[in-house]
Protein backbone atom coordinates (compact mmCIF):
# COMPACT_ATOMS: atom_id res chain seq x y z
CA UNK A 1 0.00 0.00 0.00
CA UNK A 2 3.04 2.29 0.21
CA UNK A 3 3.16 5.16 -2.24
CA UNK A 4 -0.59 5.29 -2.73
CA UNK A 5 -1.91 8.81 -2.28
CA UNK A 6 -5.54 9.65 -2.93
CA UNK A 7 -6.00 12.23 -5.69
CA UNK A 8 -6.79 15.60 -4.05
CA UNK A 9 -9.89 16.20 -6.22
CA UNK A 10 -11.34 12.83 -5.22
CA UNK A 11 -10.51 13.60 -1.57
CA UNK A 12 -12.22 17.01 -1.78
CA UNK A 13 -15.40 15.75 -3.49
CA UNK A 14 -16.06 12.72 -1.27
CA UNK A 15 -16.41 11.42 2.28
CA UNK A 16 -14.45 8.39 3.45
CA UNK A 17 -16.60 5.34 4.16
CA UNK A 18 -14.07 2.58 4.85
CA UNK A 19 -11.08 0.72 3.43
CA UNK A 20 -11.38 -2.73 1.86
CA UNK A 21 -8.73 -5.24 0.79
CA UNK A 22 -8.05 -3.37 -2.43
CA UNK A 23 -10.07 -0.19 -2.49
CA UNK A 24 -10.62 2.91 -0.47
CA UNK A 25 -14.42 3.30 -0.43
CA UNK A 26 -15.68 6.87 -0.76
CA UNK A 27 -19.13 8.43 -0.89
CA UNK A 28 -19.49 11.18 -3.48
CA UNK A 29 -20.71 14.28 -1.66
CA UNK A 30 -23.71 14.70 -3.93
CA UNK A 31 -27.08 14.05 -2.33
CA UNK A 32 -28.75 13.69 -5.76
CA UNK A 33 -27.57 10.08 -6.11
CA UNK A 34 -26.32 7.26 -3.87
CA UNK A 35 -22.85 7.27 -5.44
CA UNK A 36 -19.82 5.30 -4.29
CA UNK A 37 -16.29 5.65 -5.60
CA UNK A 38 -13.84 2.78 -5.15
CA UNK A 39 -10.19 3.72 -5.46
CA UNK A 40 -7.72 0.83 -5.71
CA UNK A 41 -5.04 1.71 -3.15
CA UNK A 42 -2.12 0.96 -5.44
CA UNK A 43 0.28 3.52 -6.87
CA UNK A 44 0.33 4.66 -10.50
CA UNK A 45 -2.88 3.12 -11.84
CA UNK A 46 -4.77 4.89 -14.61
CA UNK A 47 -6.89 2.40 -16.51
CA UNK A 48 -8.87 -0.64 -15.38
CA UNK A 49 -6.55 -2.94 -17.32
CA UNK A 50 -3.55 -1.57 -15.36
CA UNK A 51 -4.71 -3.66 -12.39
CA UNK A 52 -2.67 -6.81 -11.72
CA UNK A 53 -4.78 -9.96 -12.29
CA UNK A 54 -5.25 -10.65 -8.57
CA UNK A 55 -6.25 -7.04 -7.98
CA UNK A 56 -8.68 -7.21 -10.89
CA UNK A 57 -10.42 -10.12 -9.18
CA UNK A 58 -10.54 -8.10 -5.95
CA UNK A 59 -11.88 -5.08 -7.82
CA UNK A 60 -14.70 -7.16 -9.35
CA UNK A 61 -15.58 -8.57 -5.96
CA UNK A 62 -15.53 -5.13 -4.33
CA UNK A 63 -17.67 -3.64 -7.14
CA UNK A 64 -20.12 -6.46 -6.39
CA UNK A 65 -20.11 -5.64 -2.66
CA UNK A 66 -20.67 -1.94 -3.33
CA UNK A 67 -23.47 -2.76 -5.80
CA UNK A 68 -25.20 -5.16 -3.42
CA UNK A 69 -25.06 -2.66 -0.57
CA UNK A 70 -26.61 0.07 -2.73
CA UNK A 71 -29.20 -2.42 -3.98
CA UNK A 72 -30.18 -3.47 -0.47
CA UNK A 73 -30.38 0.10 0.83
CA UNK A 74 -32.00 1.90 -2.11
CA UNK A 75 -33.53 -0.67 -4.47
CA UNK A 76 -32.43 1.25 -7.59
CA UNK A 77 -33.69 0.43 -11.07
CA UNK A 78 -30.07 0.27 -12.36
CA UNK A 79 -26.51 0.32 -11.11
CA UNK A 80 -24.08 2.32 -13.22
CA UNK A 81 -20.50 1.03 -12.92
CA UNK A 82 -17.71 2.91 -14.65
CA UNK A 83 -14.02 3.68 -14.81
CA UNK A 84 -13.75 6.93 -16.77
CA UNK A 85 -11.01 9.16 -15.40
CA UNK A 86 -11.08 11.87 -18.07
CA UNK A 87 -11.00 14.56 -15.38
CA UNK A 88 -9.14 12.70 -12.59
CA UNK A 89 -6.61 10.30 -14.08
CA UNK A 90 -6.08 8.19 -10.92
CA UNK A 91 -8.00 4.93 -11.45
CA UNK A 92 -11.34 5.09 -9.61
CA UNK A 93 -14.51 3.06 -10.06
CA UNK A 94 -17.92 4.68 -9.90
CA UNK A 95 -20.83 2.62 -8.55
CA UNK A 96 -24.01 4.67 -8.74
CA UNK A 97 -27.60 3.77 -7.87
CA UNK A 98 -29.96 5.14 -10.52
CA UNK A 99 -33.71 5.76 -10.49
CA UNK A 100 -36.14 6.69 -13.22
CA UNK A 101 -37.01 9.85 -11.26
CA UNK A 102 -33.45 10.94 -10.43
CA UNK A 103 -32.03 14.27 -11.55
CA UNK A 104 -30.50 13.15 -14.86
CA UNK A 105 -32.15 9.82 -15.75
CA UNK A 106 -31.66 8.26 -18.29
CA UNK A 107 -28.47 10.21 -18.96
CA UNK A 108 -25.20 9.40 -17.22
CA UNK A 109 -24.60 11.56 -14.14
CA UNK A 110 -21.19 12.99 -14.99
CA UNK A 111 -20.87 16.65 -15.90
CA UNK A 112 -24.60 17.29 -16.22
CA UNK A 113 -25.54 18.99 -12.95
CA UNK A 114 -23.49 20.55 -10.16
CA UNK A 115 -23.18 18.42 -7.04
CA UNK A 116 -25.60 19.09 -4.17
CA UNK A 117 -23.59 18.41 -1.01
CA UNK A 118 -25.26 16.52 1.83
CA UNK A 119 -26.37 18.34 4.97
CA UNK A 120 -24.08 17.34 7.84
CA UNK A 121 -26.63 15.12 9.59
CA UNK A 122 -27.73 13.49 6.33
CA UNK A 123 -24.11 12.73 5.47
CA UNK A 124 -23.47 11.11 8.85
CA UNK A 125 -26.65 9.07 8.52
CA UNK A 126 -25.81 7.95 4.96
CA UNK A 127 -22.30 6.90 6.02
CA UNK A 128 -23.76 4.92 8.94
CA UNK A 129 -26.27 3.18 6.67
CA UNK A 130 -23.54 2.24 4.18
CA UNK A 131 -21.20 0.85 6.86
CA UNK A 132 -24.04 -1.21 8.28
CA UNK A 133 -25.00 -2.52 4.84
CA UNK A 134 -21.35 -3.44 4.14
CA UNK A 135 -21.10 -5.29 7.45
CA UNK A 136 -24.14 -7.41 6.51
CA UNK A 137 -22.64 -8.59 3.18
CA UNK B 1 -25.33 -19.95 -24.48
CA UNK B 2 -28.94 -20.97 -25.09
CA UNK B 3 -31.55 -18.30 -24.52
CA UNK B 4 -29.16 -15.41 -25.11
CA UNK B 5 -30.51 -12.96 -27.66
CA UNK B 6 -28.74 -9.71 -28.43
CA UNK B 7 -30.83 -6.66 -27.64
CA UNK B 8 -32.18 -5.26 -30.95
CA UNK B 9 -30.95 -1.71 -30.23
CA UNK B 10 -27.42 -2.97 -29.62
CA UNK B 11 -27.67 -5.05 -32.80
CA UNK B 12 -28.84 -2.05 -34.82
CA UNK B 13 -26.18 0.38 -33.52
CA UNK B 14 -23.14 -1.88 -33.91
CA UNK B 15 -21.17 -4.17 -36.20
CA UNK B 16 -20.17 -7.65 -35.09
CA UNK B 17 -16.44 -8.12 -34.56
CA UNK B 18 -16.16 -11.61 -33.08
CA UNK B 19 -17.31 -13.86 -30.22
CA UNK B 20 -15.12 -14.57 -27.21
CA UNK B 21 -15.51 -17.10 -24.38
CA UNK B 22 -18.01 -14.90 -22.58
CA UNK B 23 -18.79 -11.88 -24.68
CA UNK B 24 -20.01 -10.99 -28.10
CA UNK B 25 -17.67 -8.23 -29.23
CA UNK B 26 -19.29 -5.38 -31.13
CA UNK B 27 -18.01 -2.16 -32.68
CA UNK B 28 -20.23 0.85 -32.10
CA UNK B 29 -21.09 2.29 -35.51
CA UNK B 30 -19.83 5.75 -34.58
CA UNK B 31 -16.66 6.86 -36.33
CA UNK B 32 -16.08 9.62 -33.76
CA UNK B 33 -14.51 7.16 -31.29
CA UNK B 34 -12.92 3.70 -31.35
CA UNK B 35 -15.71 2.18 -29.24
CA UNK B 36 -16.20 -1.49 -28.43
CA UNK B 37 -19.19 -3.02 -26.70
CA UNK B 38 -18.82 -6.39 -24.97
CA UNK B 39 -22.07 -8.24 -24.35
CA UNK B 40 -21.86 -11.27 -22.04
CA UNK B 41 -23.72 -13.98 -23.96
CA UNK B 42 -25.78 -15.14 -21.00
CA UNK B 43 -29.53 -14.72 -20.62
CA UNK B 44 -31.19 -12.30 -18.23
CA UNK B 45 -28.24 -10.18 -17.10
CA UNK B 46 -28.79 -6.53 -16.22
CA UNK B 47 -26.07 -5.35 -13.85
CA UNK B 48 -22.36 -6.15 -13.63
CA UNK B 49 -22.88 -7.88 -10.28
CA UNK B 50 -25.42 -10.25 -11.91
CA UNK B 51 -22.48 -12.09 -13.50
CA UNK B 52 -21.60 -15.43 -11.90
CA UNK B 53 -18.13 -15.30 -10.27
CA UNK B 54 -16.44 -17.30 -13.06
CA UNK B 55 -18.07 -15.08 -15.68
CA UNK B 56 -16.97 -11.98 -13.79
CA UNK B 57 -13.37 -13.17 -14.08
CA UNK B 58 -13.90 -13.76 -17.80
CA UNK B 59 -15.47 -10.33 -18.18
CA UNK B 60 -12.46 -8.67 -16.52
CA UNK B 61 -10.08 -10.56 -18.74
CA UNK B 62 -12.08 -9.71 -21.88
CA UNK B 63 -12.26 -6.02 -20.88
CA UNK B 64 -8.47 -6.18 -20.58
CA UNK B 65 -8.16 -7.72 -24.07
CA UNK B 66 -10.45 -5.10 -25.59
CA UNK B 67 -8.54 -2.32 -23.82
CA UNK B 68 -5.13 -3.61 -24.91
CA UNK B 69 -6.27 -3.94 -28.51
CA UNK B 70 -7.57 -0.36 -28.55
CA UNK B 71 -4.37 0.80 -26.84
CA UNK B 72 -2.16 -0.92 -29.39
CA UNK B 73 -4.15 0.34 -32.38
CA UNK B 74 -4.92 3.91 -31.33
CA UNK B 75 -2.68 4.89 -28.39
CA UNK B 76 -5.50 6.76 -26.59
CA UNK B 77 -4.90 9.03 -23.63
CA UNK B 78 -7.58 7.17 -21.63
CA UNK B 79 -9.80 4.11 -21.83
CA UNK B 80 -13.36 4.59 -20.59
CA UNK B 81 -14.87 1.35 -19.29
CA UNK B 82 -18.50 1.32 -18.20
CA UNK B 83 -21.62 -0.74 -17.61
CA UNK B 84 -24.47 1.78 -17.67
CA UNK B 85 -27.57 0.33 -19.29
CA UNK B 86 -30.00 3.15 -18.56
CA UNK B 87 -31.26 3.04 -22.16
CA UNK B 88 -30.61 -0.62 -23.02
CA UNK B 89 -31.08 -2.79 -19.93
CA UNK B 90 -29.25 -5.89 -21.28
CA UNK B 91 -25.84 -5.97 -19.59
CA UNK B 92 -23.19 -4.58 -21.95
CA UNK B 93 -19.73 -3.22 -21.28
CA UNK B 94 -18.43 -0.16 -23.07
CA UNK B 95 -14.68 0.07 -23.77
CA UNK B 96 -13.93 3.38 -25.47
CA UNK B 97 -10.62 4.89 -26.55
CA UNK B 98 -10.54 8.59 -25.67
CA UNK B 99 -8.37 11.45 -26.92
CA UNK B 100 -7.97 15.03 -25.76
CA UNK B 101 -9.06 16.19 -29.23
CA UNK B 102 -12.06 13.87 -29.62
CA UNK B 103 -15.58 15.20 -30.14
CA UNK B 104 -16.67 15.33 -26.48
CA UNK B 105 -13.46 15.25 -24.38
CA UNK B 106 -13.35 15.45 -21.37
CA UNK B 107 -17.04 14.61 -21.11
CA UNK B 108 -18.34 11.07 -21.32
CA UNK B 109 -19.50 10.14 -24.82
CA UNK B 110 -23.04 8.98 -24.08
CA UNK B 111 -25.97 11.09 -25.20
CA UNK B 112 -23.89 14.14 -26.16
CA UNK B 113 -23.63 13.93 -29.95
CA UNK B 114 -25.43 11.85 -32.55
CA UNK B 115 -23.46 8.91 -33.89
CA UNK B 116 -21.56 9.38 -37.14
CA UNK B 117 -21.74 6.01 -38.90
CA UNK B 118 -18.62 4.68 -40.64
CA UNK B 119 -18.36 4.71 -44.41
CA UNK B 120 -18.58 1.11 -45.67
CA UNK B 121 -14.89 0.80 -46.55
CA UNK B 122 -13.79 2.45 -43.29
CA UNK B 123 -15.96 0.05 -41.31
CA UNK B 124 -14.51 -2.99 -43.08
CA UNK B 125 -10.99 -1.68 -42.49
CA UNK B 126 -11.67 -0.96 -38.80
CA UNK B 127 -13.13 -4.45 -38.27
CA UNK B 128 -10.09 -5.98 -39.95
CA UNK B 129 -7.70 -3.97 -37.78
CA UNK B 130 -9.54 -4.99 -34.62
CA UNK B 131 -9.58 -8.70 -35.50
CA UNK B 132 -5.87 -8.57 -36.26
CA UNK B 133 -5.13 -6.76 -32.98
CA UNK B 134 -7.19 -9.34 -31.06
CA UNK B 135 -5.33 -12.19 -32.75
CA UNK B 136 -2.00 -10.72 -31.58
CA UNK B 137 -3.02 -10.60 -27.87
Amino acid sequence: MTDFTLDPTLAKDTAHVEDWALCRVLLMNDAQYPWLILVPARPNLRDFHDLAPADMALASSEITCASRALQSLFDPVKLNVAALGNMVPQLHLHVIARFTDDATWPKPVWGVRPAEPYEEAALASRLGDLREAFSRL
